[in-house]
């Protein structure tokens, strides 16, 4: 069993932000990309439910706490340079996106992935 | 078929950046974050390989193009408020991570994934 990374080792930006990357652990889609700061680190490992930062709000942001739909944390890893987060976490409610989608990538219209250009 | 995003039609930050999460399509592990520019967006596309921008090295940074290690892509998605892509792709090479590991978040000395805290 390694040694964890502690919250106050990570590399947060000017703004004292990571970004933190969503991946539904059943399905395994990534279904949002949000930020924390080191409090909300803290606060998601210690509730065991994602907490963010709002950027556009400035604020802490608990995932569900007005709409049901907490993301339930399964594990959280940081990456080589410790400036990214993957939280890998079971949906709780309908899903993630503020359009009613269930991942933020899927049009809540159509139920397409949102692709850009013609890649696929 | 629904229509595609226009690179142009993305939301850039200030300096002109859009976070680009790369998912493995054979594991669908989430193997790297980096950034990609309007510019880099439009590589990416037309090569079918993952193009950057590095922020350290403030130049384009084509994947591979030292190391042998390309990513393929097999699809570029934007999220709800087009500030966010997946790129889903395939390792061409040994990994993608400058540790020698296959993925960023995933230590090359113990082959585990860095946990943050104790959430697991």
């Amino acid at each position: 069993m390694p040694d964890s990374v502690d919250p106050s080792a990570l590399t947060y930006d000017a703004q004292g932000l990571i970004v933190a990357i969503v991946q539904d652990v059943d399905t395994r889609d990534v279904v949002m990309v949000a930020y924390m700061n080191q409090d909300t680190v803290r606060r998601t490992l210690e509730t065991g439910q994602a907490v963010f930062w709002s950027r556009s709000r400035q604020e802490v942001w608990h995932k569900g706490a007005t709409s049901g739909d907490y993301i339930e944390v399964h594990s959280l890893a940081a990456d080589c340079d410790s400036d990214a987060l993957v939280l890998q976490g079971r949906l709780l409610g309908s899903g993630v996106c503020h359009t009613g989608s269930r991942s933020c990538f899927v049009d809540v219209e159509d139920g397409e992935t949102r692709l850009v250009g013609a890649s696929a």
